[in-house]
C-alpha cells in the first residue's frame, strides 16, 4: 500500500538539504549500531500511512533517552540538517516524510512508563510508548488513558498531532489531556513545560504550543498525561438507522441534550459492509452508530434510556448490545480496522482521507451534501466518523496510477473543506496539517494567523531544522 | 484599599517611556472625548486589586469596536508607546499597572453578545462583557457559562489570565473553555484563532497561546466560549469538619473517586468567621467545605451519597443544604465576598494573596505545612480554596505601612511556592504572573522555558509595546 509511485504527489517545491558525511560519521561515533544508513531502514522511516512519497532520510538514529535525542539534535543542528521525530509511523498526513532531507530520530525504544501517580490521576511516559502499551502498563491501577485515535499510535506522536479519536466526545483530545512535557529544542536544549497541577496560569502555555506542532518546534521526550478511573459500568451497542441523516440527527440531539456519551461513531453502509467482510460481524448493512456509555450503573442506564428514545424517534432499530467485554473489544477492534477493511474493497487502492470537523448543529448539512457529491463523483468511498464531535472522515479509494482519480478525490476534499469552513468548522479535526493540508490551513486561519505561526517557528527554530516543510511554508 | 503607598512595592526596575504629545493629539483626533487624560480616569485605570502601585497611564482610550482597538494600537505602535488592555480592573497581580508608561485601552464598552449558537453550545462575545452579563444575556437559552473566578471579571480579562474559580473542578478553566479568539496584534492587525469546531489539529494552537498571555502578545477583541446545558438538578451544601485536614482528606477522596462534583470550596475558620460577620450566615466557625452538585436528579443523589459517606468517615457534620435557589445564591455570594469580608477583619490592611496549586494527593501536605507556618508567623490571615483542583489562597493581612509585615508575608508566600513546586505544582493556579510572580515563574518553569516564552514575545511583539514588563523581563 505504501510502495512509492513514479512521481511524488502534491509535495510543495522542496529544497533537499545535503547531509554531510561528517555528520554521518559523528552520528555513528555517538550512536554506533543505533545509527543506521541502510536503505530499508531509511525507507521504513521515510513514509507513513499517507498517500504521499518522498526520498527517505539520510540516516535513522534509534534514541534510547532524552540525552540521545539532545545529542542527535545538536549534531544535526551543527550541520544545519533537519531532524524528524518518528514514533510508530501512523501519521496520515506525511508528517514523517523527509521532504528536505535530514535525519529520522526513532523514539520507539523510549517506551517506558516513568512515573504513575495513581492518586493524582496522572502518568508520565516516554514518547515512544503506544497508547495500548500505556493502558497495559497501568491496568492494575484502576485507571485508564482514553484517547484512542484507532491506530496504536505513540503517545509522542499523538501529542505532536493533537490526536483524539473515539473517546474524545467525552474525554477530550490530547489538547485537554497533556499536562506537561519535556522537549528537546532546536538548539538541543532540554526544557520542561507545565507541571502535574491540574491547572495553572504560569506564563505562556508552552505545553499547548507544543501539542499539535507536529515536530516543527522541538522533539517531545516526555509526556505527562491525565488518567481517568475505569468506569464502574460500560455498555456498548450498535444501532442501525434507515438513513445517514437519521443517525446524524440522533447524534446531534444526544450531544445537545448533554448526554455524557463516551463514544458515538458513525459508519456508513459501505463501511459496515467492509467491516462485515473482514470481521464477520454480521451487522445490518446500513448507516449505523456504534456507541459506548460509561458511568455508574444508574447513570449508564439513564444515558441509554435517553439515547434509545432519541434513536427511536429517528427510526433507529433496537440497540444491539455487545454484552461481554470480549464482544465489546471485538466491536471496537472492527471499528479500528474499518480503515484497512475499507481499503480492501478496492484492491491496490490508496485512500485520500478527509478530516473536517464542524459545530454539531451543522453536522447533518455538512455530511449530507458531502455524500451527494461523493455519490455523484463515481469514486469508491466509505465514511466513518467521530460524529459526537462533529468530525468525520470520507476515504476516497483511488487507483494510485490514475491522476484523474487522485485529482478528483483531492477536489472533493477541497470542496468539503470549504464547506466545513463556511459552517464554522476546521479542515482537520485530528490528523494535523502535515504536507497535505498546508493550503487548507491558509484558507482556514487566514494569512495573518499563519504569519503569526511562522513568526513563532522562526523564533524557536531559526535555522528551520525541526521537521521542516510541514504545516506552512518557511 | 488601593490608595498608593509612599513607595512602589516589589516592582522590577522600570523604564517608563514617554508618551509624546503628538500621540496624544492623534488619539484625541481619532477618539475625541473617548480619549481621556484626566488624572482621575488615568488613576482608576492604572491600578487593580493587587497591593502594587505605579504611576498611571498617560491616557485612557475607551474602545467601542475592534476597529477602535486596532486604531489605538497602531497609533501607539507608531510612537513605540505601550498599550495595556483594561476590562474591569479585577486583576490581583498588577496586570493593569503602566509600569513602562503608555496608554490604557478600556474595552468595558465592548460588552455585547455577538452570536449565541445555542444548538452548538457556543457563544461569541466582546471582551468587555462580564461573566454575570453573559449569564444574564443567555439565561433564556437553557445554557450557562460556568467559569467563575469570584469577581465579576470581564471575559477578555479572564481569557488573558487563564482564569478559573469555583466551577473549574468540573468544567475546566478558560484554557478548556475558549474555542476561538479575535486578536489585535502588536502591529494593529486583526487575526482570528480557532473556530467553533469542538476540536481541531489545524496548526499551532494560537488560541491557547493567547489565553494566559496577559495582554503581552495582543489585545483580545472577541472571545468564543463553550456553554453548558443548565443542570437538571443542582444541590448545594456546607459541611463543617473537626479540622482542616479532615476537610481536605474528604476533598482528596472525592476527587480520586471521580465524583463529578461541580464546586468544592474550602474555608478555614478565619474565613468562615469573616463571612459570618459580613453576611450573617450563622455558619459553624470551623473548617468548612462548600459543595455543589450538578446533574440529573439521580446522578446528584448518587454524588451526594458518596461524598456524605466520605465526609462522615472524616468526622464531618451533617450536610446543611441550601434548599432554594435563593439560599444557594446567598451562599455563593458570601463565598465570593469572602476576600473582601476577610479584609475587614483588619481595618486598613492590604492582602498578600498566594495562589499555589498542587496535584490533589499532595494537597494535605501542602496546606497543613502552610498553616503551621502562618500560625507561627503571627500575621493575621485566612484561607479559601478551590480545593477540588488542589488550589488554595492564603490571604496574609498586612499593614501597608509596615515593611516588616509585608516582607514577612512575601517570604511566607515564597516558601509556599517552593513547597508547591517541590510537590509537583505551580506558583499560580489562576491569578497569573503579572508583576508579582515573575521570580516564581523562573523557579517553576526554569530559565530555558522562560527563554522560550521570551523568544515568542520578541517574535510577536518586537518593540515590546504590548503590556510590557509583565510575566518576565524583556
Amino acid at each position: 500500500m505504501n510502495a512509492p509511485t513514479a512521481t511524488s504527489h502534491l509535495l510543495p517545491e522542496i529544497h533537499r538539504r545535503d547531509t554531510p558525511p561528517a555528520l554521518l560519521d559523528a552520528l555513528k561515533a555517538q550512536f554506533g549500531a543505533r545509527c543506521s544508513t541502510a536503505l530499508s531502514v531509511r525507507e521504513q522511516h521515510g513514509r507513513d500511512e499517507s498517500p504521499l512519497d518522498a526520498p527517505p532520510p539520510a540516516a535513522v538514529v534509534f534514541a534510547h533517552s532524552t540525552a540521545d535525542v539532545a545529542a542527535a539534535v545538536k549534531l544535526a543542528a551543527a550541520h544545519g540538517v533537519p531532524v524528524i521525530p518518528f514514533g510508530v509511523g501512523s501519521s496520515l498526513e506525511g508528517h514523517l516524510l523527509a521532504v528536505q532531507g535530514g535525519i529520522s530520530i526513532d523514539v520507539s525504544g523510549m517506551n517506558q512508563l516513568l512515573a504513575l501517580h495513581a492518586d493524582d490521576l496522572t502518568v508520565t511516559v516516554q514518547p515512544g510508548m503506544t497508547r495500548k502499551q500505556l493502558n497495559e502498563a497501568i491496568k492494575d491501577s484502576g485507571l485508564f488513558f482514553p484517547i484512542d485515535p484507532g491506530a496504536d499510535a505513540s503517545i509522542g506522536g499523538m501529542a505532536a498531532t493533537r490526536a483524539s479519536g473515539t473517546n474524545a466526545v467525552r474525554y477530550g483530545t490530547m489538547r485537554e489531556n497533556v499536562l506537561a512535557l519535556e522537549v528537546v529544542t532546536a538548539s538541543g536544549e532540554v526544557i520542561r513545560t507545565g507541571t502535574r497541577a491540574k491547572k495553572s496560569s504560569a506564563g505562556y502555555d508552552l505545553t499547548r504550543l507544543m501539542v499539535g506542532s507536529e515536530g516543527t518546534l522541538g522533539v517531545i521526550t516526555e509526556v505527562t498525561l491525565k488518567l481517568y478511573p475505569l468506569p464502574e459500568a460500560v455498555m456498548a451497542a450498535t444501532c442501525a438507522f434507515p438513513s445517514i441523516e437519521a443517525a446524524v440527527r440522533t447524534t446531534i440531539q444526544t450531544i445537545q441534550m448533554g448526554v455524557p456519551i463516551a463514544r458515538c461513531e458513525l459508519l456508513d453502509a459501505h463501511a459496515v459492509r467492509a467491516v462485515n467482510r473482514c470481521d464477520h460481524l454480521g451487522l445490518r448493512e446500513g448507516a449505523m452508530l456504534l456507541m459506548e456509555f460509561h458511568g455508574s450503573p444508574s447513570s449508564v442506564a439513564e444515558q441509554v434510556q435517553t439515547v434509545q428514545a432519541i434513536a427511536a424517534e429517528q427510526g433507529g432499530q433496537d440497540f444491539e448490545w455487545a454484552a461481554t467485554p470480549e464482544a465489546r473489544s471485538k466491536l471496537w477492534a472492527a471499528r479500528h480496522r474499518a480503515f484497512l477493511s475499507g481499503l480492501q474493497m478496492k484492491p491496490g487502492c490508496r485512500a485520500i482521507t478527509t478530516d473536517t470537523c464542524v459545530p454539531i448543529s451543522r453536522l447533518a448539512d455538512c455530511l449530507l451534501e458531502t455524500i451527494d457529491e461523493a455519490e455523484a463523483s463515481g469514486l469508491a468511498y466509505f465514511i466513518v466518523g467521530h460524529v459526537g464531535d462533529g468530525n468525520f472522515h470520507v476515504a476516497y479509494l483511488i487507483d494510485p496510477a490514475s491522476s484523474v482519480e487522485r485529482e478528483l478525490a483531492e477536489s472533493l476534499n477541497h470542496t468539503l473543506v470549504q464547506r466545513a469552513l463556511r459552517l464554522g468548522g476546521t479542515c482537520t479535526g485530528e490528523h494535523g496539517i502535515g504536507l497535505h493540508k498546508m493550503g487548507f490551513l491558509i484558507e482556514e486561519a487566514g494569512l495573518g494567523a499563519v504569519a503569526m505561526m511562522r513568526a513563532v517557528k522562526h523564533a524557536l527554530d531559526p535555522h528551520n531544522t525541526m521537521n521542516p516543510g510541514k504545516i506552512f511554508s518557511w
